[in-house]
């Protein structure tokens, strides 16, 4: 990335904002992923773990909003710097988001498992597939937004719509299941609640990838076919 | 507001980009009284003129994000300007997402009215109350930005608990349904999205009152007890 400012402290503040949004990005990252292994094992004082661990990623967001602000101020970022702290800024926005969605699949993990209501149905499997799917995205949404790989961000932003046929494909199982046997209506939305969960962390899985992109390439392709021309051209 | 600039043309700068977040405000308010008058009346066109509008939302938001961009580099905002901006930056995301929800709500009418499943249950009475809370805080919320009235902010902070609560109680109304007749399962799903949205847009209305806040008092009161603290001390 070509530099358009000189001072060594600055890159060191924009070095230190960008390692400060990776901590943030790791600590969702192992919210999400115990989240899930509670929703799977029940294990009550991990889900309290990840509810509790919301504190920390609440209090990073507030924090790295206001060192944004203080950078903004003290160096009138321009061109590529003032990119990377306006998507720095709304990256921290869906993190917290992140954050927000593993709390709730806790939640719900923890309530399943004290109501003892597992069993009726197998309610992990349909899951699995649909996690790792979501926790892949995120974890290289981070890593592009580490390394400002625009290539990443683009695969990112185009397997999304495999994260949104697999939540499809579980709302039908789920209905199903419901239908034939009432007595699973309880578990079985518990299991949808969790899936719109796991859809949302990848759409902000996808934002975060499209920032990426506004940073690396200066364009703003929220709401374009950017991807898809992309895509189709490479082929 | 005590100024921290001078220049007339630094004030209408920054005037355009209120009026401009008002006009996005005013059009997902839109979108969203159309998508609970479509899920009530299903009235397809409609609802698909509101899953058009949301083209317009989403591009004003790219080119508020530009606006503000452009701002920072051209005036190098400091204190009270500076935190408009940041604010601004958050608050219209928050409305882009909003138009997201009520996008949502419209698909999910038109899908249902088209199935022609809305008979099976009274499934509008159910969404009346919330969608009226939550619109109420949407319009109050763009109404305090506007007028930066922090105290009315604080009064839709505290109303949110009472939209969660709707929320709830409308689930538990819908499992109900669906234990009682499994043929109501999928209206009463779609309804549940529908109040899932509404909540959500309750949410974000909620976001931006915070974000009046820190504007007016220089406070990021996000996942504090701020007004909890502060509603107790004024009773």
């Amino acid at each position: 990335m070509p530099g358009d400012h000189s001072s060594k402290q600055y890159d060191m503040d924009l070095e230190a904002i960008r390692s400060k949004v990776l901590l943030m990005g790791g600590l969702v990252e192992s919210q999400f992923s115990d989240a899930i292994a509670c929703f799977r094992n029940g294990d009550i004082a991990q889900a309290e773990q990840v509810i509790k661990a919301d504190e920390n990623v609440n209090r990073l967001e507030v924090s790295l909003d206001d060192t944004c602000s203080h950078l903004i101020v003290k160096r009138q970022p321009a061109a590529n710097d003032l990119r990377t702290v306006m998507a720095t800024l709304k990256v921290i926005t869906d993190l917290e988001r992140i954050g927000d969605e593993a709390t709730k699949i806790a939640r719900i993990a923890k309530n399943l498992h004290e109501r003892g209501t597992v069993g009726v149905l197998n309610h992990y499997e349909s899951i699995r597939v649909l996690a790792s799917r979501a926790s892949e995205s995120l974890h290289d949404a981070l890593d592009a937004f580490a390394r400002l790989d625009d290539k990443q961000a683009t695969r990112i932003i185009s397997s999304d719509e495999a994260i949104d046929h697999e939540f499809r494909a579980i709302m039908r199982t789920m209905i199903t299941f419901m239908m034939e046997d009432p007595r699973t209506i309880s578990v079985a939305l518990d299991t949808l609640w969790v899936a719109k969960a796991i859809e949302r962390i990848g759409d902000h899985a996808k934002n975060i990838a499209e920032y990426v992109i506004y940073v690396v390439e200066g364009k703003d392709i929220r709401h374009t076919d950017y991807v898809y021309t992309k895509i189709n051209s490479a082929v």
